[in-house]
């Protein structure tokens, strides 16, 4: 049976998920690729928290070079979260002639070029398809099986805290405080709300959707940006009487050679799909040339959802080693 | 600049949305893949046929073995439809050293496990992403972005025509013969619908998704397969009342070490997300242990979205074979 190792940065929430799993799923992962997949080195502080997961201490390290230039490594995933120093690693791990997948967007859309260069000029993949819309394959969607397409307008909810709130504030009647505070209680929500509901998020993730839609860098601090923060029940109200939704909307479109894109809360009509994506939950709404619409809808965020995409990565990693 | 050279079987409706979906994005194509893709033979008996697109005459051919046995052609995409010739000419093709292309759900629901193998001993690849869904690329993201996962449902509205008439029914109060008949005015219905009516398109399609998320062969006359044509206003109105719809819900799901399988007009409540699919698209709800409920929605036929699936499986064989 053919090994890959894998080596991995960051054992918060994600990387949980993301070793649970490879835990969970091991016999069928190893049927799918047809190689035993195996979590070998974990650059992890905080050895103490509680993960649930059978992990061995000596599986840990505090030293970054035990996986980025190590020979038993064959495929590193980056879960640290923030540009630097993950950046860095990846750089490092890459030209060290390892795989790197990721769900970091901040990282990814900060330094998309300067990463898809390496993982070229290194021949190695560089995966990051929980970067975006977390357990929904939209990354893969729009760079394989609709490549036949020209895309003309992405439309996404791509970030699970404010649409909860925004749900929760249409439906249950509750004040913006009150919904984030429910956000709060049920962890959809961070402590400093400050990247979710102001649209920070949604920007590095609509960043990384115009790089590969549209073969164009925008950085997200370049794209016009405005949160769910100013948002009062009156203007939810007067959208449910104009028969519709207000929902924070992530969009790019095609308008003769160049292009548009936004982040605002927008009036969505009900017989729209976007409108019946509600609580936690994500969508992106492609418009393609050749096949019209079509929508993508999930979790967007959560230890297993984006696990799952992570670990997705990985195996399409094992196979083209193994091919 | 390599070439990919593609031989056509047959050239109706959707043979024609494949060959505008190449013809109308040629350039991006080429850029996507790295290869000039060209549809250099055709099969096809209807010469007179308006057809929209740049076609010569010398491209056509009547003669199978000019496409299945020329050493000019590196990809068939076979869209005659119906179980044979099409399972024959594939398995030729195939053994002739070709990769396959197709949409054909008949052929690939009967004859999976023929198919498959014929594949893998030739060392080519078999593609049908087209086959269920239309342009809805579900059966690529059940076999690679999703495949960390166990699966454990799947549920959808696998079938235009249908969905369309259920549409008319609840929201304009058609009965089903003139929802019928309006269906067949736009083109979403055939003359004889009782393919698509009786869920026998269906069970085509929920045979293929069985074969790839559970790797059990149903044969789709085995599926317990109900259609539409009992439904009355009646039983529309009653769901309405009960706060949800009516739709033609083909589901599969996991039980213990087994599996259980419908199709049928089944109850869905309105804020559940496959509620929102009206008119002729079609939703394929998936549940994976990881990843939990995902939803993926759009055209499930028409020339076009059915050219995107086709070409895009062709363009990942493109990539492959470049590689």
């Amino acid at each position: 049976m053919k090994q890959i190792r894998i080596g991995l940065l960051g054992m918060g929430n994600i990387g949980t998920g993301t070793y649970k799993t490879l835990e969970m799923n091991k016999a069928l992962i190893t049927a799918n690729t047809g190689a035993e997949l195996t979590i070998v080195k974990i650059l992890e502080k905080d050895l103490a928290r509680k993960r649930d997961v059978r992990v061995l201490p000596e599986q840990f390290t505090q030293e970054p070079s035990d996986i980025l230039e190590s020979p038993d490594i064959d495929v590193v995933i980056e879960l640290l979260g923030g540009i630097e120093p993950a950046t860095g690693f990846m750089l490092t791990a890459m030209n060290n002639g390892k795989h790197v997948v990721t769900a970091n967007k901040a990282a990814v859309a900060a330094n998309f070029d300067k990463l898809t260069n390496a993982a070229r000029s290194n021949s190695v993949m560089f995966r990051f398809e929980a970067s975006v819309g977390g357990g929904i394959p939209i990354l893969t969607a729009l760079t394989a099986p609709l490549l036949a397409n020209e895309y003309e307008e992405i439309r996404g909810i791509l970030n699970g805290t404010t649409n909860y709130i925004l749900t929760q504030m249409e439906e249950n009647g509750l004040s913006y405080d009150s919904a984030l505070k429910a956000a709060q209680d049920r962890g959809f929500a961070e402590a400093d709300p400050t990247a979710d509901v102001e649209g920070h998020d949604v920007a590095n993730k609509l960043s990384i959707l115009i790089s590969l839609a549209f073969g164009r860098r925008v950085p997200p601090e370049n794209i016009p940006t405005e949160g769910i923060t100013k948002l009062t029940m009156r203007d939810i109200e007067t959208a449910a009487v104009d028969g519709g939704k207000i929902k924070l909307i992530a969009s790019v479109k095609k308008r003769g050679n160049d292009i548009e894109y936004s982040i605002k809360p927008t009036f969505v009509p009900n017989d729209h799909p976007l409108a019946g994506v509600r609580n936690e939950f994500n969508a992106i709404f492609v418009k393609g040339n050749a096949v019209g619409e079509l929508m993508f809808y999930g979790k967007g965020a959560g230890p297993l959802p984006t696990g799952s995409a992570v670990m997705g990565d990985v195996i399409e990693i094992a196979r083209a080693v193994l091919r």
